[in-house]
């Protein structure tokens, strides 16, 4: 076996771009589905010349991979997709290694259903927990088993692993499709006065582009193929509750929304109800008169567990005055669903779509290898 | 039994604001529901005295009661809610009378269920309607009783009705609640520049106020009194299908989508499938680049329908240039929902909440008279 040659990395404009030869494959996007993809075509179909193409830095801190969980959980999934998850989990141990923490996650409930034990058993020995709820009116919890871990992290190492393997990296471009495998790439780059311009623009032809985009593929599939799809997006916001929590305190789940540990406190995860419709732009609500970053919906919520959840309803759940004061990203919705998994599709001769959405920490790995398994079939015939 | 005084009515800022005697019931919104809670409180509390005020006309063009669908039917509705509804039915012949047309109702399935009979037997005499769809995609459909009417002529027959028992009627007024049952009142009227000015304002002080202003009324709830709740509302298009239409087509029904017969064609009535977010501006769509007065969402599930329903792919559907050739209004959600009836909940002291939403068409005038009756109980205590 030999080494393989490492893949080149571009990552300003001060570097030449100068490709060896064509790429068969380019992707869109180098979010944790996109570099999951680029390092899948490794195993899968290690003759593809790769290019993965990212407009921000890796991670994107503006993508929805940075702000997402980072939390394997089989609780909310159908048991058709546990074997998926389970393929994704044993992927994420290779991959992040002790970077991966096994967590509890307990889903509490107000009535008993098969499987669960009291809650006041479940969290005696984490007090801090237990303490953030009314055990009163949660008073059942079943335990999941859970996995933490940070997926920027995923999608930089799935990358760096790939580029070790031979697939190239340009940062900080812009990628815009057009038919029949035409890809126009804008490497940006920052003024003196703070302004993002196009420093050169290249084009490159390929056999296969896959938009790995996020919640802006389905646009760009429509925009600039004038392909159709019923994908949509949301705008979720994660934010913040200054509660303490311990290394090894439970993931807690209560009537849709997830407590999860993070940096000694809590991200709050909110469900996703449904799609925000096309022209909605994100804007903070107002909690009696006065101004929060929380969108409405979320604030609702949030005021709707506040009997359930006591923590919420003190100054350790941050408001923010406008929506620049709450972590909030973009969400792909496959099929235009909150609870769809992770999915690919073949779009014209030319291009797949690569969608992680709201169960990607859980499923997104395997949904990478399947489209990667996809693409080697197709290049063998 | 003596003739009762008719109601005063100020229809414009020429005739000066002096009632006689102080109201005992202000109710803010002259549409179907305030004006049927209006005559409702003649037959359950007649010795209140009612003032109705009404931002715009009798029937107000901009509110969702003029582009309602006015159709009466149980068939999306559970068991529970049919005594309502059949309650309604009996109210709507009273006051309507022949404006009230029965109407076969066909909901079409691509698949038998208990109930349905082949689509083409059940359209054998309906060639032009048989035409819009393609029968062996919808080859089974379930016959319903169906009742078609104006709800524009619903709200000013029962506003009328309500005139003649002694309720007092504002037109053209801007009315906002504050604390404590006080309501201030601004007369509009328009300027030789077309511009809508305050030319004059009262301040009212009532025991009861009832906001029956439809998707407005939460948001005046909650700025005016402070008072939260977790009703919503979204923005409903009704396009037009300029496919010919009997006088006694039935109402055809497909996958969320309702045909609705009218004016020798057809207004089409999109299922609503949840609440728009806060913030959220009705804006049209595109189609292959065109830009179209649908909103993307309504445009979405049209496309879906075009293999069941061939008359939607045709130039007969009216997509409109921009959102203002698409009639649609704001529809409230009564608990936020797409599915729930309509609704009255006590806000606080003084204060009534009245929604119609949804299935304002089918169960909105039984929903005014359980308000009525609450009131008139309340008010003999």
């Amino acid at each position: 076996m030999t080494t393989p040659t490492p893949g080149r990395v571009w990552a300003h404009v001060g570097q030449p771009f100068a490709p060896d030869a064509p790429y068969d494959v380019l992707i869109l996007g180098a979010g944790r589905m996109g570099s999951a993809l680029a390092l899948a075509l490794h195993d899968h179909a290690p003759s593809l010349r790769t290019l993965l193409v990212e407009e921000g830095g890796l991670p994107n801190e503006d993508g929805a991979t940075i702000l997402a969980p980072g939390l394997w959980t089989l609780a909310h999934l159908p048991d058709a997709q546990h074997d998926a998850a389970r393929w994704t989990l044993n992927r994420l141990r290779d991959l992040l290694g002790d970077d991966l923490q096994a967590r509890p996650y307990l889903n509490l409930h107000d009535r008993p259903t098969p499987g669960t034990q009291p809650t006041r058993d479940l969290l005696a020995t984490h007090p801090q927990s237990l303490a953030l709820l009314d055990p009163d009116l949660l008073p059942h919890a079943e335990a999941h088993e859970a996995h933490l871990y940070r997926p920027g992290t995923l999608a930089q190492t799935a990358a760096q692993t790939a580029i070790r393997r031979g697939t190239d990296l340009m940062l900080n471009t812009r990628a815009t499709p057009h038919p029949g495998g035409r890809v126009t790439l804008e490497r940006l780059t920052v003024t003196n006065t703070h302004q993002i311009v196009t420093h050169e623009t290249h084009t490159l032809h390929a056999p296969l582009v896959v938009l790995a985009t996020g919640a802006s593929a389905p646009a760009q599939a429509e925009h600039h193929l004038g392909l159709h799809t019923r994908h949509a997006r949301a705008y979720r916001q994660t934010p913040h509750l200054d509660a303490p929590s311990t290394p090894d305190a439970p993931v807690l789940h209560a009537r849709g929304l997830t407590l999860r540990p993070q940096h000694g406190a809590y991200t709050l995860i909110p469900t996703i109800h449904h799609r925000d419709p096309h022209g909605y732009t994100p804007q903070g609500g107002h909690l009696t008169g006065v101004p929060t970053g929380l969108r409405r919906e979320t604030l609702e919520d949030l005021v709707g567990l506040m009997d359930a959840v006591p923590a919420l309803a003190t100054s350790e759940l941050h408001l923010g005055r406008s929506l620049a004061d709450i972590p909030g990203a973009w969400l792909a919705l496959p099929h235009g669903q909150p609870d769809a998994p992770p999915t690919h599709q073949r779009l014209d001769d030319h291009t797949h779509l690569l969608l992680g959405g709201p169960h990607a920490d859980t499923l997104g790995l395997w949904t990478a290898d399947a489209l990667a398994r996809e693409i080697a079939g197709g290049s063998r015939q």
